[in-house]
């Protein structure tokens, strides 16, 4: 089996089970999962670096900062995903060196590094926040927030009203350097819930914003940077599939990347779900000859490359 | 001048600035201004990593995590630690990066590692936790506490009852590979808050407690581990003295080891301030030769080592 250089991009249910309270020590069982299946990779000779999400981490340090307002000062957006990143980022080196160890692979280094990502203030998303984030609100206090703050608040499918932020493209890693040196013998986690977004005003001073980069998007810039030859976006199910959720329900294997274009402008996949994930494939696979992209679940990430499962998608 | 090799333990006084309200906005004015201090170490030719405390950090986190426990599950102590090293990291080596470009270093990559610090479990503070996190609390809800969450529960000077850990030594920094790696070319930050304390089963696996390092021991650790000639601890007065804030007051420049040992029996340093600094400075003074560590202020960083102001700790 040819090795690859693979940037994993890791969905929520690496990092939490469904239906499980969610404590740091549910999240570190699941994490330790993951792990087992990641470090299959590094056995089978493939080297990784790793791309998480943080939604509902970074979801509940929001609401923990914006509920214990009166006793210490909220925390700025930005600043939670980076929180977010230390925290998620700690829980998977540790498990990835548990998982390393039990393989006789406990001399690779995992670390994980504290990465902002820029993004460009004239992205049109700025001009439509559509992210919610933080807890539900009246209209009143949605009011009142958006008057004293200059949140953008929504009403949200009846539940009432929520702060909603951009999700602009990624552009650069603002660490990419670190990575470019590391990759070679580390394993490193990188650009934690798609990344701290960073604007560069003209004076080339970086300020964090906030917004939510999506996180696949995020590791499809990391793999491009790199120049790594296969994007893998791990998540709940095996395949991408047309008619998802239908009896005309069909698995995708291989496509083209006209034909997962012809998919996606047919509307097969869900927004915030798997068109995304099609979406960074695609760029991923048309962004150099020889690179391709697989969609498939986190248990058949080995399977993925041995068998060749999952949804491969590569430019024709 | 010669060119050191420094690792740097940055004091509170680095990212809070007394008297302020703890903000994220207020914290990264403060590390704003720390970080031009040590860009110009830099600019003198001179290596670096930065090793930073956490406290007020780490305590807000767990106040707020404590605070909201019923939305979102209170977070353990290990992993609100990790979440001040993406917290400060982020502001460090954005500052860093702003403090570099300023004068023409823009090229030195700067980033921040998650960092998990090894410590031993038969080490003596664990028998006696004496570190205070958390908040107040009454006499019933300490009993309660102890009771359900087995924590150590302390009467503090009539201020109600607090938890209390264990600060026990750090043995080996987990991730240090990656410093090893980076050190020729890049500004780490790592160890925030003296690392995320983790112990070792038989079965080599890390499991995270709920203590707290010192970040002094720690930036000593780090320097005798990579190998740096100069422990550099800054805090808010340019000396360590004797007869502090007394009228016989006397600042200490040049000291041999044995002299600090003399002092620090004496009495002369604060426990939990200046205290633990003069221990890690002799212990990094006497690891090899060559070897010496300086205590001076965050301001006067620059001077110390071009005149040598500051006290300095060399073994005779």
């Amino acid at each position: 089996m040819q090795h690859h250089k693979i940037v994993v991009a890791l969905g929520g249910n690496a990092l939490e089970e469904r239906g499980t309270e969610p404590t740091a020590e549910n999240q570190w069982k699941t994490v330790r999962r993951a792990a087992e299946h990641l470090a299959e990779l590094s056995q089978a000779g493939h080297e990784i670096a790793i791309v998480h999400g943080n939604g509902p981490q970074v979801g509940r340090i929001l609401l923990a900062s914006e509920a214990a307002a009166d006793i210490t000062p909220p925390l700025p957006f930005d600043v939670c995903g980076a929180m977010s990143q230390g925290y998620i980022g700690y829980h998977i080196q540790r498990a990835m060196k548990e998982a390393l160890l039990a393989r006789e692979l406990g001399r690779i280094p995992v670390v994980s590094l504290v990465t902002q990502v820029l993004v460009d203030e004239a992205d049109p998303a700025f001009q439509n926040p559509e992210k919610p984030i933080g807890a539900f609100c009246s209209r009143e206090e949605a009011e009142r927030l958006s008057r004293e703050k200059g949140y953008v608040m929504r009403e949200d499918a009846g539940r009432g009203y929520r702060r909603v932020v951009p999700s602009p493209r990624p552009q650069m890693i603002v660490e990419f350097e670190t990575l470019r040196r590391l990759w070679d013998s580390t394993i490193v986690v990188l650009c934690g819930g798609g990344g701290i977004p960073v604007v560069k005003s003209t004076d080339g001073h970086l300020r964090g914003v906030a917004a939510v980069i999506d996180k696949d998007l995020a590791a499809g810039l990391t793999a491009r940077s790199i120049g790594a030859d296969l994007l893998m976006i791990l998540t709940e199910v095996e395949y991408a599939a047309a008619y998802f959720g239908t009896p005309k329900q069909m698995n995708l294997t291989h496509l083209t990347t006209a034909e997962a274009r012809h998919y996606l402008e047919e509307g097969h996949f869900a927004a915030g779900s798997m068109k995304p994930k099609v979406e960074a494939a695609i760029e991923f696979a048309e962004s150099a000859p020889g690179r391709q992209s697989v969609i498939t679940s986190l248990e058949n990430a080995g399977r993925a490359l041995r068998e060749r499962t999952g949804t491969w998608i590569m430019n024709a």
